[in-house]
């Protein structure tokens, strides 16, 4: 009898190929052949599960993410007890920081999704469809902490879901360029909290 | 008697067909031939003013910047009075934003050069150099405000600079993706700076 295939596995394994040369090489110049190369099967495989370069793009951006929030939930799962939302939020951001080696691997290589919806309109929209997620989430937690009175007065919940992100995607960058450290980084985040929230 | 060359002028024009290329094409596939024929100059010329692709970007970004200080004092002087920190403020942020052709091309050579950045580390420098005089004149700004007891309690000058620079990057980034709209983004900014300016 044959083995039976995870679909859904080889899936993640030929998108983590491309994120890794996404992250060492952006991902203009990456080939379906090029990932099938690094993903250590062959071309027709690659084919069998991706049609085109956009939907192997849109899956691996897709992955990613989720391997994002999988590092989330198991950072916050191991305090042992539920965390507060300045906590929660805190978490989020600093897991996006690219501070390690993973984090810095993620962050390039949504650094290349960026470069290519710079021209191509379809990888713009699936990227789009990202804040409005993003910002959605960080908008319920910041009215969790406001029904619990733990914002600070003249805080507008929607624009701080914004603004939220907006900081932490320009830290990022900052530290990836060698601009700021990590803890500079760090320390621009938790003085922002500190003006966030009042508890 | 040969007319007189102005060297900056033809220097800045070469410059500006670089990031012209640099806006449609990105920095990674120019040449010294490509900016020669997009300028309508020699190569010989280009070799002339620029020994190396390297110098020729790090020349370009100067100009970049100051054209962008040009227009932003030309917006101040419009009013015929003294502008207060919150419009000084305002201005440089707004006109960073791409909210019309002249800054979404000047916004995208940026992006180039952060591209480029990502994988040279001279012109890693050369930005990261851009970062602590941005922050630095924001930070100046703001001390007069506190001085005139404009800003809010709390906030820290320092810190705030780095914010201000972090938030204006995202959105500028979120307008060129098209996630956002022009006005989403200014409306963004100015609850930001509701929050820092008292008047």
């Amino acid at each position: 009898m044959p083995k039976k295939v995870d679909h859904d596995a080889r899936r993640r394994e030929i998108a983590d190929a491309l994120l890794g040369l996404a992250t060492t090489e952006g991902l203009e110049s990456v080939s379906l052949r090029h990932v099938a190369a690094a993903a250590g099967v062959s071309m027709g495989l690659v084919q069998h599960y991706f049609h085109t370069k956009d939907e192997m793009l849109e899956f691996a951006l897709q992955h990613h993410a989720q391997r994002r929030e999988q590092r989330i939930v198991a950072r916050l799962s191991a305090a042992g007890r539920p965390p507060s939302v300045r906590e929660i939020v805190r978490t989020v951001l600093v897991e996006v920081l690219p501070l390690d080696e993973v984090r810095r691997s993620a962050y390039l290589a949504g650094v290349a999704f960026f470069i290519r919806a710079l021209r191509e309109p379809r990888m713009a929209a699936v990227l789009a469809e990202g804040g409005p997620k993003v910002h959605g989430y960080f908008a319920e937690q910041l009215r969790i902490a406001r029904a619990a009175g733990q914002l600070a007065d003249g805080v507008d919940v929607r624009q701080e879901a914004v603004l939220l992100w907006s900081i932490l995607d320009a830290q990022a960058i900052s530290v990836v360029l060698g601009e700021r450290s990590a803890d500079e980084a760090v320390a621009t985040i938790d003085y922002y909290l500190d003006r966030l929230f009042v508890a």
